[in-house]
């Protein structure tokens, strides 16, 4: 367990200072985030590192997980999907269960907690099962922008009994929505094993045991197997940097076990890619191992990330921090973090021929690939910290308790 | 959401009274438990009813669940089945995750309850990280009788420091422990999608939807793919019945995902058993469906129940429940619920004769098969109700918080 002054070298003792100093007011308040997942994806992983932290200030932060049947969670994976802009056939069976779900889960779950943090769209009717004696924050960490009209309308329902809602972009505000809302950026822990800078002898060991090989430089894209995060574009675009650059392309994704779209995903694009697979040229990898993604970042000679969503881009976050270059798509969250031909190169996801030309750019030098990458490390220890994510959690706190 | 008052037409009011009257001295306390899984497996299933029923009679039951990585989970199965009498390599760093995944869940989890009851061994180590303002009681569902001695030893360090250890079995108590040890049986809700009595519409509709033919009496087993239920047994003693009257074998089992074993030892077994499955004479079943099992249960002519380890076996008691006659194997608790000739037949597990006589004996005679189930309807009836463990339950607390 980390403690905040193991993050002293990295931010800096001013800025460990100033979060003990928010938390003053808010000594043995007892906070509860709840989200429907401990392991697999960007909120878990946020969490994770979150909550020893926020204990570490003095307030008491709890964490807990909503409990459903597969059924309830193939339809909050639709739900997801939909916040982004799919359509969704809304319905009764669907809503009724989606509802049940957390009715169920109210019955053997007591609150009497001082704030509650509610994660993402799952447990968002939790707060209709409850006396209410205490603000209730709705944290959405969804792209917002463009939701399908007929589920948001029915969200609100639940959500203008809200007292916040936090979400991860200015753009992903909604008009319509009568509660305060505030925008907190996503953080990623320097300090964890996906971050962490890695010994030459652990990079050698791990790139040896995964069969990574590195005789040539390689492209690397950190993602799920979903269709918004567009890895059959990617490998179209490697095709057109080979032709150019002799080098490989590293595709790493888990397979989320709540997603029951990313095995099918997987398996066309391996069929698609099958040449470039069996000649080495193209790599996938599918395992759960925070170190190797480490590994393939921080040995990467570029980063790709051609998505066309991302609430947020954790995943651009992580490769900024070891000092890469990225070459990403303008959606969701990333221009947030990347400034074009500062920090990386951002492009519209459907100019294909403008990702291979800007990787080729990078490819071909490295003393721009340097300097790109030390600006975003830069930018990542300024802005997209977890101590800054502690301290807009106690700034949140205070505003709504003291 | 079910309530005691549901229960009535099944055990009568008179119990249903007795366990409000029970409750009286404990309005209002707070009682946790806590496990490792919310889904799959025998623990989470009574879990799942017993909640809603504990805080129907009046007391506030909270119910949560350890996180862990993946390794965790791969170290604890290890230790189930050590505690079951396996070999294991008990090394310093598998001791270390062991412990470390406690302390880590120990540090965003506040424990201010009046009781915290503590399911198994993985969260058993999570009493060191607490100030201890409370009696923390031990619930092991598992097959103490002949753990492995070098576990057993490592896990005392945690259990001395509990107030009582809840076993399933008065064989499998503990004469070097100094705790407190009280026998609970399991249990099993009449009421559950597993156990209720479904219409005739719905069980032809199930049958034709999961491809299950009706032409001949099949035998049905209900068991998790795991070596310890012997699922390769149960097919030899089918080929053995088989030569005396036509039928087929059914053995219906869920992939826990938590189980890494059981893949390898359904793929051995589909191998094996090729030609019998082939021909419709065994079919395997992997379904994560209630209501299937339900089903096959409701339609077996007789159930077999070939293990070589059962805990307690709550497969056998929702067979019994269904009014059916049960082979069993005389391991864990199968000799709790079943007596030889009376409500079904217990032998001992290598003796696959035994069984396939007893299975040609039920097959044979429908009389037989009527009789014994419906006294094994009232067996169940009488001690294997989640009414009788919600009973349990509050005598526990009356004993150790009044």
């Amino acid at each position: 367990m980390r403690s905040l002054a193991d993050y002293r070298q990295i931010v800096g003792d001013d800025v460990i200072h100033s979060i003990c100093l928010k938390a003053r007011n808010l000594y043995g308040k007892h906070v509860l985030h709840l989200n429907s997942t401990y392991q697999g994806g960007g909120v878990a992983e946020m969490l994770v590192s979150l909550l020893p932290l926020m204990n570490d200030t003095g307030l008491d932060a709890g964490w807990r997980i909503l409990h459903g049947h597969p059924d309830f969670f193939t339809i909050t994976k639709k739900f997801h999907n939909a916040l982004q802009g799919d359509a969704v056939n809304l319905t009764p069976i669907k809503k009724r269960l989606y509802v049940q779900a957390n009715e169920d889960f109210s019955v053997y779950t007591h609150v009497d907690h001082d704030c509650v943090i509610i994660h993402d769209p799952q447990p968002l009717p939790l707060i209709m099962f409850y006396k209410k004696r205490q603000p209730w924050v709705w944290r959405c960490h969804i792209d917002l922008s463009s939701p399908n009209a007929e589920l948001w309308e029915y969200l609100k329902h639940f959500i203008i009994r809200y007292d916040a809602v936090v979400i991860s972009n200015q753009a992903y505000r909604k008009d319509d929505l009568p509660v305060e809302q505030r925008v907190v950026y996503p953080a990623i822990d320097p300090l964890a094993p996906k971050n962490i800078k890695l010994s030459e002898k652990d990079v050698t060991k791990y790139l040896k045991k995964f069969d990574v090989p590195t005789d040539k430089p390689f492209i690397t894209q950190v993602s799920r197997f979903d269709k918004h995060k567009d890895p059959s574009g990617a490998i179209r675009i490697f095709k057109k940097v080979r032709d150019n650059v002799d080098c490989r392309l590293v595709l790493c994704g888990s397979m989320a076990t709540d997603d029951p779209e990313a095995l099918q995903i997987y398996e066309t694009l391996a069929r698609k890619a099958r040449h470039e697979i069996e000649a080495g040229d193209v790599v996938l990898t599918t395992l759960e191992n925070d170190i190797l993604v480490n590994v393939l970042q921080e040995t990467a000679a570029v980063i790709l990330q051609k998505s066309k969503k991302e609430g947020f881009g954790l995943a651009v976050t992580e490769a900024l921090w070891k000092g890469k270059a990225v070459v990403a798509s303008r959606v969701g969250g990333i221009p947030l973090q990347l400034e074009d031909g500062v920090n990386g190169f951002l492009l519209e996801p459907d100019d294909e021929d403008g990702f291979a030309d800007r990787l080729v750019k990078v490819l071909e030098d490295p003393s721009l690939a340097g300097e790109l990458g030390a600006h975003g490390r830069e930018t990542v220890r300024e802005k997209f910290l977890i101590t800054r994510l502690v301290a807009d959690h106690l700034d949140l706190l205070n505003d709504l308790l003291t």
